[in-house]
């Protein structure tokens, strides 16, 4: 398979990038190949400050930059030599499998509606960020991000998204389903949590286990996919980043915390559009920046896209 | 002044209560009196069980109680003899200064709302949580649960309901209000914190400094009063909660993290009524317990409500 990586993208780009794809290199299936999008001759010399032979990637030449102030859809019409739209534009012609970018995430939201174009049957794409539990292994928070008011029925399908994410990703056969709230009786919360419960009781599509609260998130014995809106999600993970953070100022050093640490997930793939994007942290390390290009190459894999289809169409 | 205490309210209620009382005692001003709602029987028995005198405090006998899962408005109007009833009729006549109990937290609304009243321009009684920063001392956090949907002008009175409340009872000179919110700028957020920066930006009632995200919240060097709903709000504590119970399964002790024990604050009170009123934690302890009663008192002490309504009349 084909990655394609906007090199260009994210705050230490085009150095980061690079360095996260060489790093990747070493953990990639033997067929998979990276394709790096992006200035050329700043990609070759940054190979070379390595000792590593640029051949270890095809780099495709995009010399704009979509810069992470921009506005997202202006900058995506704009600049059609950048290194993001490149990118999308070869993933929607087949020419890469599956696409990563750390930049801006606005231009990536905007390159996977508009050129990929969402699954039927979803109404809003969403970006979900998995999470350490006590009791082992991890546990999903989505939508993080992307949609910041919801409906309902937006709530219900992010419970379809994560489950099939779930079972798909992360090895979880019979995902629990929970809805973030701020109590756990099914007349608690806002109104937004009261109507998706009533929606999400009962239902065929995935294995709805009522209310969570926030204090219950990181103990796993409740939910394995936890539905919110991209406000409250949002909210949840800089909150885990800022104590992960603070711990580490008081020189906490656990097996268990370490896990909160963005690095080691990577990214996370934009669900509900017809091809794999990952997004990437725009701070991100080389480390990072590795493990999502090994994301993209994970969710390709795995056949998340038309694993989704599937649950949708209830085929 | 008299401080009336809920006797029969919290998971652990008459125990724990009576016990918080005891330890309050040493602590409360020369002139500040307990007086024990409930059961008048149960009160004499624990006290003896302590070996202390129940002629430390004024018992007013209130044998019916309101659990914690009953109907708030319900239990409020039908359960005229129980203690958390009575404690409120109590501080309407001004029998009592203050009330604080740690029972059926919607009932203690109730109480408030329909028997204190709302102060003249507050829209929505709130309340509020403190927490400690890294940079020393603590911020305060509202609404923490009592209003899951907001429109924009709630947000704000809460802005000037905090601004007091740090004024007043944290020492803080010149608080500087922040909007909880998943970005930076303006025009980050979901259409509530869209439209409430738009609102609080310039105001002449309290000193706005733009929006906060979660991860900056115990760094303490953005805002000492951060304003929110009470869904995002509730949700912030809960988390902080959960966290601070895994650091402790880990074993991890520090100072600093201890300050997020709400044993420590031990309650908050109702922003925006006419009379003090505390609520308590549902789980509270006995030092839990005598932090609510002591909190009820400084509440009182500081004038709360008067510099509340001086603030909205701007007299």
């Amino acid at each position: 398979m084909k990655i394609g990586v906007d090199a260009m993208g994210g705050d230490y780009a085009p150095l980061h990038t690079v360095l996260g794809a060489l790093l990747a290199l070493d953990r990639l299936a033997p067929d998979s190949k990276v394709v790096l999008f992006g200035n050329e001759r700043k990609i070759r010399e940054i190979c070379r400050s390595q000792q590593a032979g640029a051949d270890r990637f095809e780099i495709v030449s995009a010399p704009q930059v979509i810069e992470m102030g921009e506005h997202p859809v202006k900058a995506f019409q704009q600049k059609k030599d950048s290194s993001l739209v490149a990118g999308f534009l070869s993933l929607q012609q087949g020419n890469v499998d599956a696409f990563a970018g750390a930049g801006n995430t606005g231009a990536m939201l905007v390159g996977a509606q508009s050129l990929l174009k969402t699954i039927k049957g979803v109404t809003r794409p969403c970006i979900s960020a998995e999470f350490p539990i006590q009791s082992g292994g991890s546990a999903l928070l989505l939508d993080v991000g992307l949609n910041a008011d919801c409906r309902p029925d937006n709530l219900f399908e992010f419970g379809v998204l994560g489950s099939v994410y779930a079972r798909t990703i992360m090895g979880i056969e019979h995902p629990r389903v929970a809805l973030l709230n701020i109590g756990e009786e099914p007349d608690k919360g806002n109104m937004l949590t009261r109507e998706t419960y009533q929606l999400m009781e009962g239902n065929p599509f995935f294995h709805f286990v009522g209310n969570i609260e926030s204090s219950q998130l990181f103990g796993g014995t409740i939910a394995d996919v936890i539905v919110t809106d991209g406000f409250a999600g949002n909210m949840v993970i800089k909150q885990a980043e800022g104590m992960f953070q603070l711990l580490k100022d008081f020189g906490f050093e656990n097996a268990f915390f370490d896990r909160f640490d963005y690095e080691v997930y990577g990214g996370t793939p934009i669900l509900g559009v017809n091809a794999p994007v990952v997004i990437g942290h725009g701070a991100s390390t080389p480390r990072a920046m590795a493990h999502m290009i090994l994301k993209a190459e994970a969710t390709y894999t795995a056949g998340l896209v038309q694993k989704i289809k599937k649950a949708i169409y209830n085929e």
